[in-house]
């Protein structure tokens, strides 16, 4: 599940999700982990990256399409974090919806 | 520099680069200072997000059009630094240009 993502050829869909947790873990690793093992078994993902440093947290999400990003916003599992995380475990966050239109990857 | 980016309303492009690191520094921790400064002063610059943790490293930047990234991508310091990536830095790395379609910010 981690390192960089190898997604089909765009175009496809990403989702940036960037956040600032508040202090404390409070179930937060937990749940993590197992939204992106949901995430990975709805129809249409194509991959995950993430990465967390003391000033921030980034997660982009693949998928093949906007109506796959719709049906995992709604997915009901995922509604209850997206509460927590509201209410618990972010301080802030910003959600972009992209369209990639092209990809490199490189291996040294 | 850091935190969530305060991006205009869409739509605008994103770099996603996410990339996994050598081991040790080799003066990778002050480019990668430099080159944000750097970007934050092209024109077209929107914002910059970055994180990165020992599995992963990831930065978004954010820019007006695909005319702003490619002169970026051309600047000549930054072309430096691209060589010394693929040379010292990096293991393997990924990058993706997307269209912004829509985006949400949250503060608690």
């Amino acid at each position: 599940m981690s390192g960089i993502a190898q997604t089909p050829e765009p175009p496809y869909y990403a989702v940036i999700f960037a956040s600032q947790r508040t202090k404390g873990d409070s179930g937060y690793g937990k749940m993590a982990d197992k939204m992106v093992e949901l995430a990975s078994q709805q129809k249409g993902f194509l991959g995950v990256e993430s990465a967390r440093d003391e000033e921030l947290g980034i997660t982009v999400s693949y998928w093949d399409s906007l109506e796959s990003i719709k049906n995992w916003k709604e997915n009901s599992a995922h509604r209850i974090a997206q509460d927590k995380g509201k209410k618990e475990w972010y301080m802030n966050f910003s959600l972009r919806v992209c369209r990639v239109e092209r990809h490199n990857f490189f291996e040294m």
